[in-house]
């Protein structure tokens, strides 16, 4: 994925958590807890779901063919609001479960109940970026902070983001706490950002200036950092993003789906901004399936600037390594001696792949979760032909998920 | 599908090629070939892909990110010249496994060696409605005549729809022929129509019509019929598929990839145009994938015209039923007594199916290839979890697969 290490046919060697070794012929000779043989499958880095809410897999199909205001305060909010860290805990796993049936080795999750989601990453072994998400009804600077210090050391498989849930959320005394706190720690930052054009007016009417514009007079993004969706952005804008570093998190299932519109991700590339993909929460798109937002990356690109936009192998540096550097996992991005062990194997012997005329193309254009027959995170192997490795029984899973549902009013 | 047959937790009894019977609690109480326990997963009638073209499965990410008259000229024109009868057979055959890993029953396929997509479905028991595709280059009114008449009486799992390839491969001493062979045979006529914006340019430059007036206007949609993509339609053209009962199949995969257009969808739907979905070929989509197809059919008409359009069960409808009747299988529309057994059961102890807030919704916005753990047509089982049951090899079809398109030059 970064160029060091393209197609070949060979081995790869897991000790611990990350590759010992890999190549056509590679010295180690075991012995070996456990040999695979791959069958000519693919072993490619997992994809990196650069921007998801999890805990919101109890309202899957629940609210749709609404537009975003109306979902959100008429279905998602007061539901939300009857969570309990239990809930949040066991619907993260519910999501865990779907990211690794979809090769998903990595989450950048901004949800509440931020210790429950961290303990289910850490209880299934699902490696996860945690983002501060406060906001006019919960959160401040110094509980994200706190939070920063406390989640930075957990765990390997944890890391923290500072961040908050969206300028429209979010009045002017929290925000400059909020940016006071950026400067201080000088780390980079995350937030929801420019998802609807009415958004941005509303940020337009009171401010005079634009969503990212705004922002940026107040410094959030001197040290780096992005938005997720990144839908309504002008041209001034993008300038903004390339100088202060900013990734832009695409999320085109859920932009499609609530009718947010279409990422300006070829205009992104022209310009070198880097670009990641995000599934966003299972109550909007409503699957967290890479495969669907990797094809809608590409495709509604295709739509708007011809058929040569936006190519196979794009795609996958969007959504194998640059989803990496976002969460602050560089060690994830691709596979390479010393790097972690975070892998899917990709079945080929399907017939969605055949014939292997360009295996690459085939894993953008054609590939599905049908196709994932393992999922190894930190070396670990979650995820095996259908079978998860996770310390829990799915079906306790759905039917807790299934009882928080109707539990609520 | 058709509102007969409502979601319900029961049985349902095969027998031969027919639905005997399926409620709550059915009469028959054996002795079975065999009892399958469904443990609570869904059992609806199969996916009809209303156009594809299953033969070009060798040409699969080869010629990808390219407009689509450069990609027929420079890609898939030269290539296809060398194919043989035998690789045909062998082909379809590859496309009719991924078809049956995504729940497909039926397909609507436009290629050439037409005996030879007959000979696959058959010995793989796929049911299969093929459509003539004469034009300049290669057939007649009066070998489609003779096809139709050959076709039509083959086996109970082929149909045969009167057809030419499309308006701009086809000059007009030959589609006046064809009109001719309408007029005589009184039947339903399907081609590619108002697929890109160039095509019907060119047609108002030399008829001064759009498409489907100028095909109109030579009678060839008097007995019904269709049109394949119609992504760039006028509102007269809508009146006219309307008043002569015509089926849109769109092929949003194929449109978005090779940059296309949107097809009006919603349109169609306001006016009663019934709507059909297909894949299109595999050298375009790249994937015969159903799940992503009745993505896109809703999500980008959401784009369009807001959040609200076009909702799962219009999809469905489309998917299942709308398709059944353009290929001239009305028995294949739903699962009710005496109908065929053209059935699928999607697996819902899957994370992305759960909670079960609402089944339909699930299937098509977060359903995926991997949910597909049975296809049945005409009450046999074709594939089930991960097997196919037609007769042959998969990894002899993939060798034969490799083997035609590294023969080509």
């Amino acid at each position: 994925m970064d160029g060091v290490t393209p197609l070949f046919t060979g081995e790869l060697i897991v000790s611990s958590s990350r590759v010992a070794a890999l190549g056509e012929h590679v010295a180690f000779s075991g012995p070996f807890d456990r040999e695979i043989d791959c069958r000519g499958n693919l072993l490619m880095p997992g994809f990196k779901n650069a921007h998801t809410h999890s805990g919101m897999t109890f309202l899957r199909s629940l609210a749709d063919d609404l537009p975003l205001q109306r979902w959100l305060t008429e279905q998602v909010f007061p539901k939300e609001a009857q969570l309990t860290p239990d809930d949040v805990y066991t619907l993260s796993k519910l999501a865990i479960m779907e990211y690794l049936t979809s090769g998903i080795t990595m989450m950048f999750d901004m949800y509440f109940s931020r210790e429950s989601i961290a303990s289910a990453a850490i209880d299934t072994g699902f490696r996860t970026a945690l983002v501060g998400c406060a906001n006019d009804y919960g959160g401040s600077a110094k509980e994200t902070e706190q939070e920063y210090a406390r989640f930075s050391k957990m765990n390997p498989l944890i890391s923290y983001q500072l961040g908050f849930h969206a300028e429209y959320t979010t009045s002017e005394p929290l925000l400059k706490d909020l940016a006071e706190m950026v400067h201080s720690l000088k780390q980079p930052f995350y937030t929801h950002l420019s998802e609807t054009a009415a958004e941005v007016e509303s940020c337009v009417a009171h401010s005079g200036m634009r969503t990212i514009e705004y922002l940026d007079s107040l410094g959030f993004f001197n040290y780096g950092g992005g938005g997720y969706h990144c839908v309504h952005v002008s041209e001034l804008e993008m300038e903004i993003m390339k100088a202060r570093g900013m990734t832009a998190v695409t999320c085109p299932g859920s932009n499609t789906k609530l009718a947010s519109g279409v990422a300006p991700v070829y205009e992104y590339l022209e310009r070198g901004i880097p670009v990641a993909i995000g599934t966003d929460g299972p109550a909007s798109n409503n699957c967290l399936d890479f495969f669907r937002e990797m094809f809608l990356v590409t495709g509604l690109q295709k739509l708007r600037h011809g058929a040569e936009a936006v190519d196979a192998m794009d795609v996958l540096t969007m959504a194998c390594r640059n989803g990496a550097y976002a969460c602050g996992f560089p060690d994830c991005d691709s596979l390479a001696v010393g790097k972690q062990a975070d892998l899917i194997m990709i079945d080929l012997h399907q017939p969605n792949m055949q014939p292997l005329n360009n295996i690459e193309k085939n894993v953008v254009y054609s590939g599905s979760k049908q196709n994932v027959i393992l999922t190894m995170i930190a070396g670990r192997i979650l995820y095996e032909r259908g079978e998860f490795a996770i310390g829990v029984d799915p079906e306790q899973i759905y039917a807790e998920a299934t009882r928080i549902i109707r539990r609520m009013k």
